[in-house]
């Protein structure tokens, strides 16, 4: 019987979930603190929930079966049709505009390979309900303050932000019918060279005239070397949209933190206004975050017409990008503040103390049967405790308790009534 | 295209998701507090790790399927197959004992009804690695302390505990050896008559002083009416263990929150040793919690021999019992400590205020449209805001801010400084 896990997919050993729960407690902290609300939703939905909203061919990427009552269902690739689904489940209750979040864990049948996992957890923050644009102000500022909190800064990641309203109204003015199948070329723009680029909207049906001024625009790096390009009414009004959420995060002082990048298409069909992603600097590993507004979506699944504004982040390449800027934390909060060592044979009394050490708030981890001392000191170092209490049989009563700072491996002893009022940190007792 | 969840599945709105939260976090909180330590592992597994350890007659209840690849794979029903897996897998770096503990999503085909879903949490509790009846203490005082941290008392709760060991010996004491037919009968027991029960054991191809004798052994409701029926050397070696179990219980204070249960026998045929589960007061909704000794469970699955101990609890007996109750709480700590409102047509200075005020670690939500005075209290509320702050164009400046504290209705001015620099309690400034 094969010990490992089926491919693509992860065992997270308890110095793994530390790292996982730092990233999970990170992104909850900052969502939480902007005034998110969280929501999840089942693993597997009915299968039609992603045929209907991406098409047919997205289930070579699913895992779908039929559960015993013939139900086709799979596992959620991606949250926000099940978002949608709530949203249209509870429309006329729910108070708009509302701002959720959550943590899904998702799956995809994909070639395995670095920063891409067959079944991963990707945070997603949404805004639905109001067209305004400081719904996108309020999610990218949040995007900045999440990574930040990582302590990821300007020189580490960089925010790329296009909006498909320019893109399309740009495409409709200078004539060019063929949005769609010209919206792949441009997503590849930024990767490849400006002869395959050309060469791409020839294979799309684009005149060379008219593929040389897409060219030109596709090089605005700044909204100023925008305003030439835009002439059409609808042109304009996107572009102003567009002016007005980058004015807005300069004010803030977020203008380090983004850039202007008209290669950001987005693969999905749904997206309907901006659209953003975030990488590394270097641009050297796969985007950590993208997202935008997706206005139809809601009434493509048959409910009622809802605005939404979202991104999605994910933990596989957010975790490579931490292990190599070295940001992953070596020392956790849930580490036990105490390990109990017992000196002779009666267990008793060291559980008497672990009860009431808990109830003035301290994490005690304890020996659970007989063992040699030098045994229970490497116990307490695995576990991370902070202190080694030595437990004799009178250990419940006594007024001082020997023990060892682990970290500089100082013996001392400890004032029970202290040990009961107080909590340690690194080895230290602060009284509450 | 439906609206609803796949059968057995649960949507979690914000309002559902605060109280899982509240389940999961003090779930987590007491298992840290004790000392364990967190591990997770897949959604899926490959079949084979659930038909070897439980028999192919699993597969019935099981959501299994082959992916795109060919492998036979199924959601996890039980998340003890994951832990031994990855014991095995690193057996020799594994430190013992340790003590870990998981949180899954589980999932099992099953006629959907009250307490009983498809999909589930369920908390799982282990220590693998020392034969030591301690490690038993230890998870029934970590399951008390938990229901306690519930506000559950010994009114509400209660723990039945029994020993395979002692059951076994005894029936071989008596000589009966289809010892497999009689468990299930025994776990009846309590449910049924006592001339069903005879009547079972008849068919079990039990005679009848046997069958008495074995009902009047099953009539015992403490450990010292036990004493006169272990004769045997290894009947009195388990009824010493179990008796150890009590004592140390007894000693530690428990003695209200445990009974001996001779009717528990655990469905799963892995189970070696001290048996437990954990019910409501009244018996009157399925087993809040279970678990026991398997001590050739990771043999079994192709390991070396690992000894383990170990329960599993649900959420949704948990939940209902805690409804019940009215022990879910209404108030909750992620909720915003401000929701900043807007006067006039510039949301900017309230973005710039909402940034400055996380800063000094207050949770805020805000204004992301133009809108009606009364419809930007109506969110506050909705949020669950503590104060709000109405922001004009000069609030990010202003030495102070007006704002109103939402559990009075009390109109107030709030000083930026403390603002800035203080947390908030139900719309109480408290300074650091």
């Amino acid at each position: 019987l094969s010990t490992q896990a089926p491919k693509g997919t992860r065992d997270f050993y308890p110095a793994d979930q530390k790292w996982q729960n730092f990233i999970f407690d990170t992104w909850k902290q900052v969502c939480i603190q902007f005034g998110y609300e969280e929501y999840e939703g089942p693993i597997f939905e009915h299968l039609d929930l992603f045929t209907d909203k991406s098409g047919d061919e997205i289930v070579t990427q699913l895992y779908n079966f039929q559960d015993k009552g013939g139900r086709d269902l799979a596992l959620r690739p991606e949250m926000t049709p099940t978002l949608a689904r709530l949203v249209n489940q509870k429309n006329r209750q729910l108070k708009k505009p509302f701002k959720w979040f959550s943590m899904p864990r998702l799956f995809r049948y994909e070639r395995a390979q670095k920063g891409r996992l067959r079944e991963f957890f990707q945070l997603n923050m949404d805004i639905m309900g109001t067209p305004s644009i400081y719904a996108e102000v309020d999610l990218l500022l949040a995007i900045i303050a999440m990574l930040q909190q990582f302590k990821l800064t300007q020189k580490d990641f960089i925010i790329g932000i296009s909006s498909r309203r320019v893109l399309a109204a740009f495409l409709q003015q200078i004539g060019i019918e063929q949005a769609d199948a010209v919206y792949p070329v441009l997503d590849k723009q930024a990767k490849i060279s400006r002869e395959d680029f050309m060469q791409k909207l020839k294979e799309c049906g684009i005149d060379l005239p008219l593929a040389q001024q897409l060219d030109e625009f596709m090089q605005c790096k700044t909204i100023d070397q925008l305003v030439p390009f835009l002439q059409s009414e609808p042109a304009i009004m996107a572009f102003k949209e567009l002016q007005t959420l980058f004015a807005a995060l300069q004010q803030l002082g977020m203008q380090d933190y983004i850039t202007l990048d008209l290669s950001i298409v987005r693969g999905l069909a749904y997206y309907t206004g901006i659209v953003f992603e975030v990488f590394d600097a270097q641009k050297s590993m796969r985007a950590l975050a993208g997202g935008g507004r997706y206005d139809n979506l809601c009434a493509r699944l048959g409910g009622e017409a809802v605005t939404g504004v979202g991104f999605g982040m994910g933990d596989v390449v957010l975790k490579n990008l931490l292990e190599e800027k070295q940001l992953l934390p070596t020392e956790f909060a849930t580490d036990p503040d105490v390990f109990i060592a017992v000196f002779g044979d009666n267990l008793l009394p060291a559980f008497s103390l672990a009860q009431s050490l808990r109830k003035g708030g301290l994490k005690v981890a304890q020996t659970l049967q007989k063992q040699k001392f030098n045994k229970q000191l490497d116990a307490a170092n695995a576990c991370g405790a902070a202190i080694v209490l030595f437990a004799d049989s009178e250990a419940n009563t006594a007024t001082h308790i020997e023990g060892k700072v682990m970290a500089t491996g100082e013996q001392t002893l400890f004032a029970h009534e202290q040990l009961l009022q107080g909590s340690i940190v690194h080895g230290t007792i602060k009284e509450n």
